[in-house]
């Protein structure tokens, strides 16, 4: 499927969580390029025919499998995996959910519901939603990580110093990521791929959506990151930017208090003004909208901000 | 000064913190246009010629002065007062200090620091600093707010819902900005004005600068704002991001702690890359470096990252 790529890891080299002892599916040197079939957050449960009970019947032992792993010749701990972000060859089928407990306003969306999305892979214009919304496009893994050093089963939803559930929405094509090292080998994985995906992914989920995805990894020997860290090529919101933002705030001591009123006030704007159901709105700015941290020095009270993209609607 | 306004409010009707018997600088219709002199944050206790001396005898007690107050005729309370940001006239000076106590990495950086900048106040060509670095400018006032409903003198440092020292670097000219009304004429007041900073002010501090400020103040009866809000006229990281970023993060269960370990790591990486003394990577980073919540839902672990942006020395 990737004429210049020396792997294909099919999706049947998938795990759940992370785990050290997992066998490698594959044995790579330094500087291989790997075509990565991965399977959507669900790992098929959710598909372009589902409806809310679906939501409600899921499997969460078979939530975000992730393809792999890779075995790095010469990767040690202390190692950074040097990761050039290729390519991603979508699906054109993705879905987006509240699931009852999981997101930023779990308090007060309890029901589950599911938005279902068809876009044109090869295009890769604006995806619609309901009658009025386009929402542009930007494909990026959401789990992308190495193996941890700590023993035993690990659960991926958390991120960890080595990677895995990042959800940073511009590790997409072009982007050079950083991740440390823990294991011999790295033990590289990467799955939950989203077509687009707000900063924050406020609800819980982006457009979440099947996609082969090409990498290349290399080591930079010794590097002692604490922590991942990424260049991008270029900037990374000009396919939201062009007509603004509509920006909510949250003022307080308290950062996550104050995401949630920024996000909650958004919400409302939105539901008010484009005559939506709450838990739409809720859904659709997961997929585009920013959360930022305009200040954080003010003492006592820092302001985060919500950022919506205006091109959705205008 | 202002060839179109319908006021200008003089920097010698400034006052400090906030509180809802100061008498009014002017009374203005809904819909007037005001200049605005802005002293600088230190009222101008820093200038040109300053050094690190000035910053250890800084008079707190004289910090963020705003211009103002204007009460708007029929402002009362549950009204949100519009404010349309049309202008700025930048003075070509400013400063940047890391004020002992003060700033995301207080714990770090204990000794006072300052830069001093020079810009070209017509051109707003990106600001020198040291041999290689160059800071975009995008003019706005960091302190913008109404009186506070709650009776006596109230610290001018912490944002509240009714706005006051915000410092959202999207301020700028062409946002228009919604903010909750608490008393009678809204009594507005506007200051502590930045030639550019990043979404955080991580070290406390921008580029400090005085300059005028021009608004249109205008009324929305009714509108039972719960805070702040603003729509911006278009791109908000258009001066940043030709070269893309340089991103670091932090992870784990408190928002806090992550946005201080990504800072921290760019410090570092900046520090070292090119050769600075820490705590200038530090006031740098604090003029052009972005705080984002990349994700805040895979619990228990939360991603913030730090967006450097690459033009500053490419």
């Amino acid at each position: 499927m990737c004429s210049n790529c020396d792997y294909t890891i099919h999706s049947r080299h998938h795990h759940f969580g992370w785990d050290n002892t997992f066998q490698p599916a594959q044995i790579v040197a330094p500087g291989s390029t790997i075509e990565f079939e991965c399977l959507d957050s669900s790992g098929g449960q959710l598909t372009a025919g589902s409806t809310v009970a679906d939501v409600e019947a899921l499997d969460f032992g078979k939530i975000n499998p992730v393809t792999g792993p890779i075995f790095v010749e010469g990767a040690e701990p202390g190692d950074a995996l040097k990761i050039t972000i290729e390519a991603f060859k979508p699906s054109g089928f993705g879905w987006t959910a509240n699931i009852p407990g999981f997101g930023l306003l779990a308090d007060d969306f309890k029901d589950p519901a599911l938005t279902i999305w068809k876009y044109d892979p090869t295009t890769l214009e604006p995806a619609l939603f309901g009658k009025e919304g386009r929402v542009p496009l930007k494909p990026f893994a959401g789990t992308i990580g190495c193996a941890p050093a700590e023993a035993g089963h690990h659960s991926v939803v958390p991120p960890r110093r080595m990677g895995g559930n990042l959800d940073i929405r511009d590790l997409s094509a072009g982007t050079v990521l950083y991740l440390p090292v823990e294991v011999a080998g790295a033990l590289f994985s990467v799955g939950d791929t989203h077509a687009a995906q707000g900063d924050g992914e406020v609800c819980g989920t982006a457009i979440e959506s099947p996609m082969n995805t090409v990498l290349t990894l290399d080591l930079v020997k010794d590097a002692r990151l604490q922590m991942p860290r990424f260049t991008t090529a270029g900037p990374v919101t000009r396919h939201l930017d062009a007509k603004g933002y509509e920006v909510t705030t949250g003022i307080g001591p308290d950062l996550m208090a104050g995401a949630k009123m920024a996000v909650a006030q958004m919400v409302d704007l939105l539901s008010a003004r484009y005559q939506m159901d709450p838990v739409d709105a809720y859904m659709l700015v997961s997929t585009c909208g920013d959360l930022r941290i305009s200040e954080i020095v003010d003492m006592p009270n820092w302001v985060v901000s919500f950022y919506f993209p205006r091109c959705v609607f205008e």
